[in-house]
C-alpha cells in the first residue's frame, strides 16, 4: 500500500495560499494512513540519504569555499538524521539496507525528475522539497506505535542546517530578477512531484471518499508551509 | 614557500618497502619545513573538505544502500574534521574562506588527477591518498607553535571511518584478480601524486641540501606506511 513506483494516476492541483506566521498542524493528522513501522523508516531514512547526497553535490559544485562551508551543515545534519533513522530500524532488524532498498528506486526517478538545470534549481530543490518531506513524514509519525513516534518527530525536528541555502538563493534572487522569475517556476513545478511522492508513501484504507477526506487538508497545510519556503526565498509560490 | 600551484621538478622514486607493524614516525619530523599556521590550516581544511566530498561522490554512486551505509561514517568524520580545523583558522581571523581559497586550485587539479577511471578506483584513490596526507599534515603538524600542534594532531588523529572502504575493497579484490592487478598499478600512480601534493606544501629553507635531508625520511616512513595501506587492501605497493 506504499511504494513509490506505483504513481497514483491523480492531477494535484496546487492552490495559492498566503503564509502564514508558523508552521503548526493542529487541525490534522495522518494517523490513520501511516504506513507500518518498517516501511516508514525505510523511506524516511532514505529521503534523508537522498538529502544528504544533494546537499553533498551542491557542495562539491558550490562556487567559492565560503559557500562550500555554509552548506556542510545541511549535508552533516541530514546525515544524521539518516544514520538516527537507521538506528531505530536496526533496534527491530538486522539488516536496515533491506528495509530501505524498496524504496530506492521510486525515490531515485523522483530525483532525478526534481534535480534542475543548474546549481541554483538544485539547490532551491533541496531547500523546497526537504521542507515538504520533512514536514510530511512528521505528520505521518503521528500514526506510529508506541513511542517510535516521539521518537522519530524528534530526529526529524532536529536542526536542518538550512539557513544556510536560503541565504544563498535569497541573495541571488534578489540580484537577478530573471533567475527570480525561473526559480519561482521552478519551485511550483517540484511541489507538485514532491506531493506525489509524499501520497505514494501514504497507506490507504481503500475508502477513497475518506481517504481523500483525510489526506486533502493535510496536504494543504504543506502547500502552505511550502508558500512560506517561496517567501522566504523572495519567490512567489 | 608553499602552494600547490607551483609543482616542484622532481621525479619521486617509490621505494617498496616491507609492512611494519604500526605507523609510528620517532626519528623523523618535519617541524622545520612546517609552513605559518594559517596556510598550515587552510590546507589542512580544504583537504579535509576534499575528503568529504570525494567520499560524498562515492556514496552518491554506490551500488546498494548498505553501501552507502558503510560509506557514511567517512563522509561524516572528514567533514567533522574539515569544521574543527575552520574553528581553529577562525580563532585566528575572520574569514576562513579567504585562508583557504588559495589553495583550493591546486588540490582541485590534483583530485582531477587521482580521481580514477571507475568507481573503485575512486574509492581505492580515497583511502590511499587520505591516509597519506593525513600522515603527513600530522607530521607537519608538529612544527606549529604552542598548542595548535596538540590541538591539529588531536583533529587529525580522530577516527576516519574509512574501515568500510578497506571492506568494500579487499572484498572486491579478492573476488576479482583483474580488479587487483588494475588497482594496484593505480594505488602505485596516486602516491606519487601525493607526494608531490605533500611537497609543495612544505616550507622549504632554502638550503636544498638540507631540506632533502629532512624530507627524505619522512617520505620514506609515510611511503611504508603507504604500503601497509595497500596491504590490507589485498595489493602489493
Amino acid at each position: 500500500m506504499f511504494g513509490f513506483l506505483r504513481r497514483p494516476k491523480v492531477r494535484i492541483d496546487i492552490p495559492r495560499l498566503r503564509p502564514r506566521e508558523d508552521t503548526v498542524y493542529p487541525k490534522v493528522n495522518l494517523a490513520e494512513l501511516t504506513p507500518e513501522v518498517l516501511p516508514y523508516l525505510g523511506q524516511a531514512a532514505y529521503v534523508q540519504l537522498a538529502i544528504f547526497e544533494e546537499v553533498s553535490d551542491a557542495i562539491a559544485a558550490a562556487p567559492s569555499v565560503a559557500t562550500k562551508q555554509a552548506l556542510a551543515p545541511a549535508a552533516s545534519q541530514a546525515l544524521d538524521k539518516h544514520e538516527r533513522l537507521v538506528a531505530e530500524i536496526r533496534r527491530r532488524v538486522d539488516d536496515p539496507a533491506a528495509v530501505i532498498e524498496p524504496f530506492t528506486i521510486g525515490i531515485d526517478r523522483y530525483r532525478a525528475v526534481v534535480k534542475g538545470a543548474d546549481w541554483y534549481e538544485q539547490l532551491a530543490s533541496v531547500y523546497l522539497t526537504a521542507g515538504i518531506l520533512d514536514d510530511f513524514f512528521k505528520l505521518l509519525a503521528a500514526g506510529l506505535p508506541g513511542d517510535i513516534a516521539p521518537r522519530c518527530i524528534t530526529i526529524l525536528d532536529a536542526e536542518t542546517g538550512r539557513r544556510a541555502l536560503i541565504d544563498v538563493l535569497s541573495d541571488a534572487i534578489a540580484a537577478d530578477p530573471v533567475l527570480g522569475s525561473r526559480l519561482a517556476l521552478w519551485g511550483r513545478r517540484v511541489v507538485g512531484d514532491t506531493l506525489l511522492v509524499a501520497r505514494s508513501a501514504i497507506h490507504l484504507t481503500g475508502n477513497p471518499e475518506s481517504d481523500e477526506q483525510r489526506i486533502e487538508p493535510v496536504f494543504t497545510e504543506m502547500i502552505a508551509a511550502h508558500t512560506r519556503r517561496m517567501d522566504q526565498l523572495g519567490l512567489t509560490a
